[in-house]
C-alpha cells in the first residue's frame, strides 16, 4: 500500500443502532439513587439478573467496581463526590453507546450531579430510579453497620447524617423499597422498561 | 417485608463467565499502540467491524469518545497522559468484565503506563497490538496535519517530535502498518484472536 492510498482508509463504524439490533433490546442507563441501605445495589443486581435471563446485555456499575478502580483517587468530599458521579456518568454513556443496558447503584445525593448525567445522555436514555426508603428504616436496617459508625463519628460526610440527600423531583420510577419485596420491585422496574420499549417480553 | 428479612437479600451476580457464554466468545482488551498516524484507530475500527459481523460484542475506546468525555479534565502533560491511560485501562477492565471485546486506540507512548494497564487486568486479558510504522512514514502521511503543526510549534508535547514513543518490548501482536494493507492487518489480528481461543470462526 502506498502512502497516498492510506488517506483513503475509512473509519468503519459500528453504530449504536447496529448493536441494539444485534442485542434485540435498546440500551439505556438505569440510575438507582437513594440513601445508604435503601437497597439500590441489591435491586440493581436483581434487575440485572432478571434482564440477563431475558437475554439482555447488561452491566452494573457500583461501589465495588468503581471506587477501588476508576475513582480510587477520589475522596468523599462534596467536590470529589461530584467528580465521582461525573466519571460514572461518562462511563455509563460509553456502555450505553456500546448497546449495553447499564445499571448504576450510587447514593448520588445531589440533584445537580444527577442532572449533569441526565444532560450528558440522549433524551430518554437516563432512567432515574429512586429507591425510596426513610432514613430511620435505613438506619434501623444498617446492613453494613455504616450508620452506627457514622453516628459514632467514625465516618465523616455520611449522607443522611452529616450531609444531605436531595430526593429526585421527577424520577422516572420510584420504588418503595421500605414496603415492597425485592421481587415486587424487580417486576416494577421490568414493567417500566417494557412500557418504554427498551425491552420486550414475548 | 420486615426489616429482619431485608438483611437476607442476596446480591444476584451475573458473572463474566455467564456473559462470555451468552456471547459465544471471550472478552479481552485489544490495546492498539503506536505513533500518531500509524493507523491505530482505523485498524481498531476495521477489526471491530469484522468482529461485529462475526456476531461478537465489541466496543472501541479512542480519542473521539474519551478525550471529550471521561478525560476532558486532563491535559497532554506527562502526568495527565498517565492518568488518561490509567482511566482508559480501568474502563477497559469494566468492559471486559461485562463480556465485551474492548479495543483501545491511543498512542500510549510510555511502557510504564501500558504495564500498569496490563497488571490491572487478568493474565491473558491484555493483548498489546503494536502498530509499527516509522516516524518518517507517519509524518509523510500526516493524515490529520498534526506533524506539520507540531513542527511549526503549534502543538506542544507531540509524541515523536517533542516526546518519546517507547516501543513495546514484547507485544502480543506487531502489525506492520507501513507495509500491510488494512485488510491484511485485520486478518492478522483476527487470526491471532482465534489462536488465543478468544473467538472461534466456524
Amino acid at each position: 500500500m502506498t502512502v497516498s492510498e492510506d488517506i483513503t482508509w475509512h473509519t468503519a463504524t459500528v453504530s449504536r443502532a447496529d448493536r441494539e439490533k444485534m442485542n434485540s433490546h435498546k440500551s439505556a442507563v438505569l440510575w438507582f439513587t437513594g440513601l445508604s441501605g435503601a437497597g439500590k445495589s441489591s435491586l440493581a443486581h436483581a434487575v440485572e439478573d432478571r434482564l440477563f435471563k431475558l437475554g439482555c446485555r447488561t452491566y452494573v456499575l457500583d461501589g465495588d467496581n468503581i471506587r477501588h478502580g476508576l475513582c480510587k483517587d477520589l475522596s468523599f468530599s462534596d467536590t470529589d463526590r461530584s467528580e465521582n458521579i461525573r466519571r460514572i456518568g461518562e462511563v455509563a454513556k460509553l456502555f450505553t453507546e456500546s448497546g449495553v443496558l447499564t445499571l448504576t447503584a450510587f447514593i448520588s445525593p445531589f440533584r445537580s450531579d444527577r442532572s449533569t448525567v441526565r444532560e450528558l445522555l440522549d433524551e430518554g436514555d437516563f432512567i432515574e430510579i429512586y429507591c425510596k426508603c426513610d432514613l430511620n428504616v435505613c438506619e434501623e436496617r444498617d446492613v453494613k453497620g455504616l450508620y452506627k459508625k457514622a453516628r459514632a463519628g467514625e465516618i465523616a460526610d455520611f449522607t443522611g447524617i452529616h450531609s444531605t440527600y436531595e430526593e429526585p423531583l421527577k424520577p422516572e420510577i420510584t420504588v418503595d423499597t421500605a414496603a415492597q419485596s425485592i421481587e415486587e420491585s424487580v417486576e416494577q422496574v421490568i414493567n417500566a422498561l417494557v412500557k418504554r420499549n427498551i425491552i420486550s417480553i414475548n
